[in-house]
């Protein structure tokens, strides 16, 4: 398990620089907005990274607690505090997934060499940092039989539509399987997820 | 706090169920798309919403037991089950938040009478829930003297975005200070939100 706090850390540390990166363009955005829609567009999607940054403030020194201090009998679900660093990775795994498709988004709009050259970076290595942060939660909650379900696990049975090199495959139909796959009516109930 | 779970029960079950009627509406959308870009910005925010959805079929069950089970005297911050209660209260008022603003959002595009309809209804009522989410939770704080710091606070200091009444001032200049007021470079450093 120091193993994988050390990876975390890193993950995590990076990623709130990533955040304070992307905050930092989109903040002349907003101010700059052509109209309301666009404005609220950019300012939701900012607020959602700081709510996520906010979190990495508190779940970042969790995690250097548990590399400094923690014997690894301390790793354990009877552990209270672990179980609530595993619940907060856990949430993070969707932060990093989502900060993806916020930078995404941003793509489609920002085509100039900066803004797109920074985009991409950060694209580039938070999608890496969200394949091993699933990876190893995956693992993680298995070794410890957590009961954690995850709602995207059927999602990634069908593919990652994160994935880019997936997208070479025609867009409309891939995505509409997707949302297909969802049905939300059928598969959204308490019983079917817990 | 009998009372107040009461009604974070019925607040909750509610959005449970607005979460599904705002995901059958999207689910067409998406399927429909005229474009990537468009796909993918409402299929991000139908996945956002399914990550509220499953962790509310954990919050509620939670919300039950504490109701059912507990004594007064279980209400406190040495309880280690009580102190999850409240992070996840804690979170899930953000969630409402988002949704008020994803509504907002899709209200932007939809002008059909008839999605434009069920989008104010739902909008009305998560935003008077997010209301009294967001006071309860204030006092609920206040009383535990828990450490909680809420990254939303320097938005309410000035005023509340949400509030449509507010957009009647000039809404350029309201979402300029709102922006300006959120000064990410200085205000996100880890010394001034722990
Ligand atoms: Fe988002
Ligand atoms: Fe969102």
């Amino acid at each position: 398990m120091k193993e994988e706090l050390k990876i975390f850390y890193h993950i995590f540390t990076t990623t709130k620089d990533a955040i304070e990166k992307f905050m930092n363009m989109l903040d002349p955005v907003i101010q700059n907005a052509i109209d309301d829609h666009e404005r609220l567009y950019y300012h939701h999607i900012f607020e959602e990274e700081e709510q996520r940054l906010s979190r990495l403030v508190v779940l970042i020194p969790l995690i250097q607690k548990f590399q400094q201090e923690k014997e690894e009998k301390d790793f354990s679900p009877t552990n209270n505090e672990f179980n609530r660093l595993l619940q907060e990775l856990n949430l993070e795994k969707f932060g990093l997934h989502n900060f993806v498709e916020h930078l995404d988004l941003a793509l489609f709009r920002f085509k100039d060499e900066e803004r797109s050259t920074l985009l991409n970076q950060l694209r580039e290595v938070s999608y890496k940092d969200y394949q091993q942060v699933k990876a190893m939660l995956a693992e993680i909650n298995g070794r410890f039989d957590t009961n954690y379900v995850d709602p995207h696990a059927y999602h990634d049975e069908e593919h990652d539509h994160l994935d880019r090199s997936a997208t070479s495959a025609p867009t409309k139909a891939t995505t509409t399987t997707n949302s297909r796959g969802m049905q939300p009516k059928k598969g959204f109930t308490v019983g079917s997820l817990i």
